[in-house]
């Protein structure tokens, strides 16, 4: 329990304690900070007044939280991070006089979050997406490729994933226009150019390397995880006429690089450590550098809502879990650099489109339109294929096991009208 | 003419002026210099002595040629960039006493490149590679997918293009370690895991943006080119056989990001200006968002080397010249935008494989030894059909008019063995 009131169903309770990157209309630098319940914590305030004294690691804990991003922070490494919230749990707890008694302090770190603007909470250096759902893989194969070449042979043999563009890549709130370019309206037709008409979007979570490796060296299977530094939800919005004509045979490209959305909060893997469960069982075995011995899979809830420009409201239009993923983020790091590919403190990896079994799960416009042959029903009696120009979407995300939540707050985004 | 001797064959002749980023013995930090003959002149001592007094929009010269990286200085603009070129052109001229009659000046500034070491020009925060060559993509195209479908039916309408991996760029001189990873032996079979059984070079060229775009708002065509800041040769290693296992459906990934090389001297569109050329003829037409009026295409020599781990000397296997490219760097960098994909300074936009129409101008071992299925002659007997440990290559280009030779240096590299 924390002296800062928490609401039962909050995302961020004192078991979560993510990092992120805040500024207030005091102090326009945006620096580091957690969350508690409503409430922004800033953690260079709390440094400077010495907080964070002795933490392991955590040598000029002032420099670390005045800067703009994690990523100072992040190469610290695993121990640190760890004694770090740990540290800041302790901080918090109601049992802890030091900051709970220090009004003077608490008025100044404490800050509603309404009051808040967050910030990309990284430098991400490279952005990598990966395509780890079976489900998503499958329902999207047989729309662009057809039921015979939809799982591709090396599907399950390796996570598939490619490079992505990290300069777009915004924090939640972010409006983005709707693309233009290159899209065959008639089958067999010569491309125009135009506005995109199938405006998607991509459930995703992602995670964010803390600790990297020199080129060269791969990181093993084994401390994969310890190379983590935490977990976003990612909304990988996708203009599927777009990628439709471009991707062949490079994959996706302006399809995809207008905009990448990711939540600001940065959920640490520690915070999720107690909603591991097992993910798929794989078959074909995965090859000895791609094999894991403990159960590797998070149970997070997932939901997409949309709220339609006419509308007052958002409408759920899909339910599913980041545990029904395929391959697991640690795989999927295994994977990236068993060929020596160098990974960076805030280098983003996507977890690609989270589709589960049922029609309910998919995580995506294009698979709960199937491709538009059907509408999607939201409230107030409106319906969708694909995105209008002003749809809002959020995408939510929490675990939930013995009375303790755990959560990502919000991935938000609104589709703004072509520019002209 | 300079005051410096640069011999008629040099790539760096008073014409050139390229940027790149050195360090030395006496001092270990990495700082912006050019290049004349064979000599490196470091410009943060220049600046330093009050030589840039004046120049349009270098307001603070000391601090932007003492960075590590040119992003500072390619911030400042095109009317900047071409400026400064001009001053130092002016500075190392025979006829300008400034420098020339500073005699412990010349000591510290200016040192052979042969005890600089040169670093990776630029922070390059993204970094995508196209696929611009016509002869390239219907040869690859062929041995991957067969004839019928070697030219995909978009090709003809834009220019190709795949995000690659900014963090595993290296400067040439780089020694990097085979790759491993999953790769299909038997036709048919599942993959093994073990070292590329088919390492492979590609011949590019690649443009450094200087000045980007901020996200929604496109770089038209008619001022591409003015956001380019230069041009650099680049080896983007291939291993194929990684590559033609994990590349449906999202493009290369392991088989790529491994390591690309380029050279460490950028050489600025302003000294390509007098090389350009009209490219090849465009059917069909592209859209008016890539339409260009004037000749855009450089007439660049690009050849290829390779010298074998048990011989003693290189080997020409290739001779090119970009402006076989087909989209030029201005139709790429329109197309990138168009969606609103935005540029930062740094990022790098690689031309794809450049062969030309004949055998002996092919960009590739692939395309030189047709798959594999005959063997490229070096001298002294040896031959390849992919690199072998210990290889190494070079890749060369310069341009030639009326007695001016401007040229790029070499990019250089070594495949070592795989990992134990
Ligand atoms: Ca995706
Ligand atoms: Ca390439
Ligand atoms: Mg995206
Ligand atoms: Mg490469
Ligand atoms: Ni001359």
């Amino acid at each position: 329990m924390s002296f800062i009131e928490t609401k039962p169903d909050s995302d961020f309770s004192i078991h979560n304690i993510p990092f992120g990157i805040i500024s207030t209309a005091e102090n326009a630098k945006p620096r580091v900070a957690t969350r508690i319940g409503d409430f922004a914590v800033d953690l260079a305030i709390l440094a400077e007044a010495g907080l964070f004294a002795g933490v392991h690691g955590l040598n000029d804990a002032k420099a670390v939280f005045s800067e703009s991003t994690l990523n100072h922070f992040m190469t610290l490494g695993k121990p640190t991070w760890t004694a770090t919230r740990k540290h800041i749990q302790k901080l918090l707890s109601a049992s802890e006089a030091t900051l709970r008694d220090n009004q003077e302090l608490r008025q100044r770190a404490i800050t509603p979050v309404a009051a808040v603007k967050t910030h990309i909470p990284a430098n991400i250096g490279d952005y990598t997406d990966f395509y780890a759902s079976k489900e998503h893989a499958t329902n999207v194969g047989i729309m662009f490729r057809g039921k015979e070449n939809a799982l591709m042979p090396n599907w399950t043999h390796l996570p598939v994933g490619y490079h992505g563009r990290a300069s777009s890549i915004v924090v939640s709130g972010t409006e983005l226009k709707r693309p233009q370019g290159q899209r065959v309206i008639v089958k067999g037709e010569a491309p125009q150019f135009g506005p995109s008409l199938r405006m998607d979007c991509e459930l995703e979570m992602a995670f964010l390397v803390g600790t990297g490796n020199n080129l060269g060296e791969p990181i093993s299977i084994n401390n994969a995880k310890d190379h983590m530094f935490g977990v976003v939800l990612m909304n990988d919005w996708s203009a599927r006429d777009i990628q439709a004509w471009e991707y062949v045979p490079l994959g996706p490209f302006l399809g995809k690089n207008f905009g990448t959305t990711i939540s600001a909060w940065v959920v640490t893997i520690d915070a999720l450590e107690p909603f591991l469960v097992p993910g798929p069982v794989q078959d074909p075995k995965p090859l000895p550098y791609l094999a894991e011995s403990a159960a590797s899979a998070y149970d997070i809830k997932l939901e997409v809502k949309l709220k339609p420009a006419e509308g007052t409201k958002y409408s759920v239009i899909s339910r599913s879990n980041l545990k029904y993923m395929y391959w697991s983020f640690a795989q999927q790091l295994a994977h990236h650099t068993v060929n020596g590919c160098n990974m960076r403190a805030g280098d983003l990896c996507g977890s690609g489109t989270i589709s589960g079994p049922t029609e309910d799960s998919f995580g995506s416009l294009l698979e709960l339109s199937w491709s538009g042959a059907k509408e999607i029903q939201l409230e107030e009696g409106i319906t969708r294929k694909f995105l209008h120009d002003n749809d809002e979407m959020i995408i939510a995300g929490w675990c939930e096991k013995d009375g303790v939540r755990v959560g990502f707050g919000e991935c938000h985004g609104k589709i703004l009208p072509a520019r002209q």
